[in-house]
């Protein structure tokens, strides 16, 4: 009885189609890398205007040895057609294009897993605020859920409209949230200092991100006003059930991929209990499975996250100051983007949580 | 007669014989570069325990064009020799070592810059504190002069014995001092994020600094406790005039040289006034010809800086937050070390400061 | 029924107990990394000298998410300890050295796949003159197989002792064997150039793989006689059934992993016939998993293999000089050391030869 | 007497007024660099079509702190204007643009050093074949003179018109001409294996060339006819007098600066006669400031000549293949472009060889 119960679960697992609209940049790769291997996914669709007609094997040589790769031809991308042909639709396309796709998509009944920034904000005032354009499809702000499972697992999983978190925003809001929650830390003064490879810039021919401008060259970027502020801030009021105003600076290092996050923050109470924080860490990410909270004298590394849909945190109090220091890695193109998209796919689709992502 | 008087001055310039103890490392090898070019310093020892009897163009292949380099061979370091062969000589030591070597080549009439840790602290006990040993010779510690010639450049001039700035403290304290100075920050709440390329952790053999450690990694280290606070906290606070305590994280990026520093600063005032910290980077900086203030949108970058002794600096009120953000970038091993080192040099001889620097 | 029999094979499948011998190293790092994931192989031992006691999560944290990097701790080095625990052992082990575990290992019913140089050859003095010493176990020289499962399956699946090739001779013999056994080129004169990564060198503490000493540079090393060149002349001598004698040129660049090599070849025949090298790779490579011949414009790259058991092959005739020119990329990691090894554990176990490889 | 001489001597040498034409590229930069420093040169005009208006400090923040950044301007490239202001033009343009300016500046009596590939060639059909268009000035081709200096030196002083070399055919023929002129090895079967940085594919925004395309990325490209190999194989017959084929294999890899090329060469006479190739390449090389003949077990490193107008020379012979392999390393942006082509300049311009460059 059991079995024929789990070969129906199995079977049923299986038949989620999947289609990908914005296949060609870094993101909308390393999702056609994790989507091609996941057991309970089909990839039946990937669009790109430039590269339409052309099969996966041709656009990106690296996944010639998988069979599909040879079939699966890159289409124009029409929500339509897409709508007909996927159960549910990663959108990983520019801000303020994406919103274009999702209505359509989702009117069709497609679940949506949107990648960009168009999504993530409550407001739609907000959003012009710093995206510096009118949101294109305002009604749908209420109805998607942020999509970071750690903090919205249940939410998730009820949702129609998902919007990935940003890479910054992640590498700061899992470290910070559970703090704020538990009033361990003020929600004022914090300061985050995040160091970015180049891949988080995209896949665009402009003279900034060359080979030459960017090896043995560290540069901030976008000081003091990043985009990301945005949802950083919202989430982060909404832990702290106050407003929250942060410091935030990008870096841009010569690595490919990895974002290192350094966090100052001031303990709510002057004589800070380690142990507290330990506990609320423990409490908050030891069941998770893509959290790795690291202990002894370990600090965290891009290169041991890299190519995974882990972050790593780690902590120190300093006794000079009486500041917690928190540091944060991930892979900026997994975790901080589309591991992290396909573990909300999982949770959305009633797959494994972590089908496909180890 | 004045050109008599100009042929004079030129050939007593031309006098100075140079000795580098410790010149098989990273800063070593930078002072070679730079004593080699140098029109009025002429090299005539370097030394190397492990490279004793090897020419210079054996041991560094780079410098094989430069006729001295076929000439000159390392020898063990022996202060007696040196001290007869020598006008003025740098120790390019690890701390503790350092020391040893600095009494007798004082003694016998050497002008000494060094470059490790050894005299840059004024207190044996803050030394012993950071350092974890005891001071070998405290009672040069009064004589020694902090080797940061933009701060510092009447005192050089006059000094025997020079001790020149750390790679992260040059990079903190030229933005800092100036603002503390003029009373533009607060002295309080100063935090400094540096980012260091892998020449900083030396030439050593150590699996830590491996290419394929290093490469595609971005990680913190120190933290919360790095021995160049000591340093840079005793000029902040000789700068403020009370004492300061500040928050300081290195990171390791992969290249090769550079340090980029952003620093989170509190304006004594809140309304920040622009234009009083910009009149104060003019007053300080303007004439140097080492300090780059940038304007317009331009932000720090390492590539801009490396190879030479210039150190880049940027500034951004955030009307958001009210802080200052100031971003700096050098060359750790030219600005950071051997380059800074060789100005020094240049006031104590009585050369041009910039000789052999641009 | 078919059911019960599917079961059975699958259990049976899942008996395997592994250990590697030797995992600190990058080769044996990347074992850990296969065997953690690989569907039908139990690591149930690793051993280190310098790391013994410690786990796998503690040695390297990349690790630590899988349950498994928590318990199993690296133990001393110990061949009949290790032949109780498992079935087939991986030695990982510097050439010389690994010779001595493997015959106890043996002798006591272990399957063996050895990654060292030492079983490679098949003549002891050949060994002494590449290797400047005697051979210590010269009788299991006959007994080895060479692990290359394009060109070896058969003699694997029945093997005892695998003797897994080098990196730089994996990317020569698979592009060269098929052509030297088809006639369509001649053994004579044949140019290997190869580029290499740095994990290459192993994971040493040596100045001359420090970061900084190796990025921003290249350079050729070991020119004229680098040790590979006896497996890879062995190799194609076997193919070509007279002796061949290649030259062959490593170099070192600055990457973490992948090999590239660019080969120099003389058609048999005056009027290069396209179609029959086509053919003859088409035949040789085309349903091989691992194997990927390049078509059209493509060349290979080494990122397009890195972190996979592939080997790419793209090759021009040109009609200028007459000559072939044949390009591989591998990633000497692992298609160039251990995945290639967990291929040969494949077929000396039964397994499905991709399974953990893909 | 001889004072007043030299005063005249000196003084008639600071008078060369120089501009560049395209210097916006990284061979313009690095020509800026040079010209900058130059004890004779007076940089007087640079020119950019997009760049057009802004200082040399704008568009190149790294040279902000010599006094003419902020005073030089970019202006569009009008050659009468041009001709007024300077002595001698620079060329940093695409092949096919350079044609047209070199005319009328040649007219107006200007010395031209291109350093695009317009004059190179003898012959305006070897130019079509391999750059698919006509050539624009045919006449000019005899007049060019090929700006090698070490071979063409006594040309090149008396030059109106140098083509200054390819970066790669720079690091082919230094190491072959002198074997080919003395006999010492066979005009056939020669194969150039090269290794260039990503600065040698221009500052140009396309994808190919990346930060993330390029790390962790090693690929042959152009195999089997890339367009250097005309100019190579012109300059080789004209050494060997008779036509040479060459096989020629450019790779890209991932440094900014530098190229590695590794020769595989015949030598005419079976018993390779090592002292005689020894002689040969110290005839030719020993006096010549910019050639560095490597002895003992030193091979060429990139790292060893990035940022100077060296390249490092040295050879082995293979007892086992009788053949002779021969390395070469150099800057591809200073012997390998700019630095070459001050190197030209200077001899045109009656200064010492070296100013400038050293």
């Amino acid at each position: 009885m059991w079995f024929v119960w789990f070969v129906v679960k199995i079977f049923k697992m299986k038949t989620k189609k999947i289609a990908i609209i914005g296949a060609s940049g870094y993101s909308g790769e390393e999702l056609v890398r994790l989507l091609l291997n996941h057991p309970h996914a089909e990839l039946v669709a990937v669009t790109s205007r430039q590269n339409a007609g052309q099969t996966l094997a041709q656009v990106f040589p690296k996944f010639a040895s998988h069979p599909r790769s040879k079939i699966l031809r890159f289409t124009e991308p029409k929500s339509e057609l897409l709508a007909k042909q996927a159960d549910a639709v990663f959108l990983a396309l520019p801000h303020g294009v994406a919103a274009e796709y999702a209505v359509p998509l989702l009117d069709a009944g497609c679940l949506v897993i949107d990648l960009s920034a168009d999504f993530r904000l409550k407001s739609a005032e907000v959003y012009k605020d710093f995206y510096a354009h009118d949101h294109r499809a305002p009604d749908l702000l209420k109805k998607a859920v942020y999509g970071l499972p750690e903090i919205y697992r249940a939410e998730i999983k009820k949702a129609l409209l998902v919007a990935s978190p940003g890479c910054y925003p992640t590498s700061i809001l899992l470290p910070v949230i559970p703090l704020l929650k538990a009033g361990l830390i003020k929600p004022t003064g914090i300061i985050a200092d995040s160091l970015s490879g180049v891949s988080g810039a995209g896949r665009k021919a402009e003279l900034d991100y060359l080979f030459v401008e960017c090896n043995e060259s560290v540069r901030p970027y976008a000081v003091p006003k990043h985009r990301h502020l945005s949802e950083i801030e919202e989430q982060l009021s909404l832990a702290a059930k106050e407003p929250v105003t942060i410091q935030f600076t990008p870096h841009l290092i010569p690595v490919n991929r990895g974002i290192l996050t350094t966090l100052y923050l001031t303990p709510a109470e002057k004589s800070v209990d380690a142990e507290k924080i330990s506990a609320c860490y423990q409490k908050a990410y030891d069941p998770e499975p893509f959290v790795r909270l690291l202990d002894g004298k370990n600090l965290p590394d891009t290169k041991n996250v890299n190519g995974t849909n882990v972050i790593e945190i780690a902590w120190r109090i300093d006794p000079r100051t009486g500041r917690l220091i928190v540091m944060s890695a991930e892979d900026n193109l997994v975790k901080g983007a589309s591991g992290q998209a396909v573990q909300s796919m999982n949770l959305l689709c009633g797959f494994p949580e972590t089908a496909g992502l180890i």
